[in-house]
């Protein structure tokens, strides 16, 4: 049974709580969004003339007292449902990359909607994802089908959970009736709703963004799954201590909470972060810092104390190639996160900080997250496995190489990588001597040396095809240089 | 402050612990070595017709009571010593690989002592190691001065504390003679002997190994500070379970831990281990897999149920070249066993399975050492960090930039890392577009581009000198081909 890491002391979280709670009484909230400001005051909370609206501990109590304490994923196939934290550590994609590095030249490019078909393919094959956050926008998406031309093909080549950050309340209800097509009706999509909603519900420091707002409360009221994402970057939109963006982000989860349970007390949520500091010397961006992982860390923290799923965009990179850096950004700050009881990671794919995709980085993080779930298997400890009665068998300077429990548990031991070399030098040498991006990139080559038939049956794609007729192919097609 | 992860309860662990004394009763530990029979023998535990000593639960917790709780590494610049527990985490390098990369080649080849002059002055200016351990073998070393013709380069490039695995009681005679005329005499030397000695005293399972057992007794006799690594690789040398390699290492442990308290009770030792499982498609040694850090964490918990400071061989990479694959594999095992309370790192420089030194990976390891460190310092909890007033005077959808706490605070929040790179790509493509690896060498290369002095007084060096006149000249010279 594994005992969470704490960096703050059960006293040091109460003072953070405490902290945020001050905050939103007397700082406050801006509310921009009029329907927004009309579900605050309807509880007898109204906006000042800067449109700042102050919440007392005792809304924001009784709002996190309806949150529950589980969240699911729904997938098309039952078998592929992950509900946190009972199947932690569940591991996602990184999502909504511009570009991605093209995988035959190696550049970089815009992505298109027939890259996130091969895209879902991967995530697919890959068993250390278990939700498939669609990971790049798509620059043949027309604006007034946004969503749904990214949705579209990752629906037709991925089975597990998929998730997608829109941009409006018109592009949830999109994803929704797409979803419903697919099902076959409304009332068989919500049996089964395999698309969670994402968004960025407010603006650090404290602000309600105006459209996801919308977003916001259109998935509570029709009760779609969907979560927010809190994004305070230090010394920019937040206090350049790791404290203070804790303390801030944590009134932003709180402030967000208690607008959900407004709308529909007992809607599912994540406690979701992305909190960042930012690296003063050019003010770059910092998401691989290994501050990220920290502020992941106490964010899990505060997620346990309210008994809320938590999440975090943890593992993400500033490398621009899949190379030590990437490894270390993408190793570390999960695995602080993962320790200190995280439930949910937003890790997979993306170099650049969340500016570009990469197929090869995609099968590594794959890896990296089946390390992950090695680590929460733990020792599985039990009586057999202590093994003292082979231990007495074998004797002092004996082998174990012959014994019937080495055999029966050669699969199971250990974590079995396919992209981690093991051989010695010389073996590696004679098969290619190829580095971990170029192991990662033959599995993608591989993959793609043939076209994909579509996951998706015909009579949904029938129906989807009538209600969009302009949505692109979606097809999984083979790379044409992929040997 | 931090609160430790556990992959085991309480009650788990006390059954590991009692597990391990179970096996010291009732299988016993191999003695060959004539001296430690004798000691053995002092205290009425005699040697079976297999040199097979039992150990009664009542010698191990008398020998445990006098382990001290602390090990301090001497250095011969006072401002470099290092004390555990209190300086956790404190970073040692890798050692003892026979082979490198070439820095100008790029190419595998043999070490040699003036290779370990230039890591040894490498390792002196990165801030993320505290202590050298002295990285690779030497092919031009003489086989009876074998193990001071590697101390000496070290000794005269870095004024950190140095750590040697030694083979032989004559050859810790040896260095413990070379230490004492670098000092100026031996009692100059008892004061603040800076050299720690090294040795794996068991081989797995459970045998007191000859050679190292020799140079235990002689380290404990001459109170010189010291300390053995257990090693057992489940599948070939322990069980393949997690938990049976743990507790077989940790009776290897407390066998060890006895010895060493019978010779000089209250000699500090710190429970230092390697573990690994056999990856066993081959049998290939896979000091790289995640295993190896769970059993680290376990390692630590054990440490910490006995109040003895903790080491592990972390974050070791099975990859040839620094790539993503040694990044993610020498990031995660390491915060995972920092997180699990271990206090000292083995972890820097090494590739292929502790087979390879690289300079490249050095560097970006010394990059690891430091996000080590500071994850270890924590959210620096006050109510100055908290930032309650910065945030109230900022407000909702206000800036921090311009605030005078982030300013001051600019260059103490966050790490500043030399080699992770954190442009965005197009400024990263006209600064050369350097992976991270080409970051490390660039770093490596400009050091090496010219000579530089011995860290070493010219009297010390004269005395060693006259005493060992073939020892190399263990100078640090540029790099030929270096621009």
């Amino acid at each position: 049974m594994l005992m969470f890491a704490q960096l703050l002391s059960e006293s040091e979280i109460a003072r953070v709580h405490d902290a945020s709670l001050d905050i939103l009484e007397n700082v406050g909230v801006r509310v921009r969004n009029a329907r927004a400001q009309e579900i605050f005051r309807a509880r007898g909370l109204v906006a000042d003339e800067s449109e700042n609206i102050k919440l007392p501990p005792a809304i924001v109590a009784d709002a996190l007292a309806s949150v529950p304490s589980t969240f699911t994923f729904f997938a098309r196939d039952p078998k592929y449902d992950r509900t946190l934290p009972q199947d932690r550590p569940v591991i996602m994609t990184a999502s909504s990359a511009p570009n991605l590095l093209d995988p035959v030249t190696g550049r970089e490019r815009r992505a298109y909607s027939d890259d996130i078909a091969r895209i879902a393919r991967l995530v697919q094959t890959l068993d250390g994802f278990d939700v498939f956050s669609v990971a790049t926008l798509a620059e043949d998406a027309p604006l007034e089908r946004f969503s749904i031309t990214r949705l579209y093909p990752a629906l037709k080549n991925c089975l597990k959970p998929l998730r997608l950050s829109a941009s409006s309340a018109d592009d949830v209800r999109q994803i929704f009736q797409l979803g419903a097509l697919a099902a076959g009706s409304e009332q068989a999509y919500r049996e089964r709703p395999f698309i969670t909603h994402h968004y960025c519900p407010i603006v650090s420091p404290l602000a309600f963004d105006l459209d996801s707002t919308e977003e916001l409360i259109f998935a509570c009221e029709e009760n779609l799954p969907s979560y927010g994402t809190m994004v305070p970057n230090g010394g920019m939109s937040s206090p350049y201590t790791l404290l203070g963006t804790l303390a801030q982000g944590n009134a932003e989860f709180l402030a967000y909470a208690t607008l959900t349970q407004m709308i529909r007390p007992g809607k599912e949520l994540i406690y979701s972060t992305l909190p960042t500091m930012a690296d003063l010397r050019r003010g770059n961006y910092a998401p691989g810092s290994i501050e990220n992982g920290m502020l992941g860390m106490g964010a899990a923290q505060l997620a346990r104390l309210y008994n809320v799923p938590s999440a975090g965009y943890l593992g993400l990179t500033n490398a621009k190639v899949n190379d030590a850096q990437s490894g270390y950004e993408a190793g570390m700050s999960n695995v602080a996160a993962l320790l200190a009881g995280c439930d949910l990671f937003s890790m997979g794919g993306l170099l650049d900080a969340l500016m570009c995709f990469d197929f090869g980085k995609a099968v590594t993080d794959g890896e990296i997250g089946l390390m992950l779930k090695r680590i929460a298997r733990g020792f599985e400890f039990s009586e057999e496995n202590l093994s003292l009665d082979v231990i007495a068998e074998t004797g002092p300077a004996g082998m174990f190489i012959d014994k019937p429990q080495t055999y029966a548990l050669m699969k199971e031991t250990m974590l079995i990588p396919e992209v981690a070399d093991r051989d010695p030098r010389n073996r590696w040498e004679k098969m290619g001597a190829l580095d971990a991006q170029g192991h990662a990139l033959k599995r993608v080559r591989e993959l793609f040396a043939r076209d994909h038939s579509a996951l998706l049956e015909a009579e949904a794609e029938a129906r989807i095809r009538a209600a969009f007729p302009e949505l692109p192919a979606g097809e999984c097609r083979a790379l044409k240089d992929a040997s």
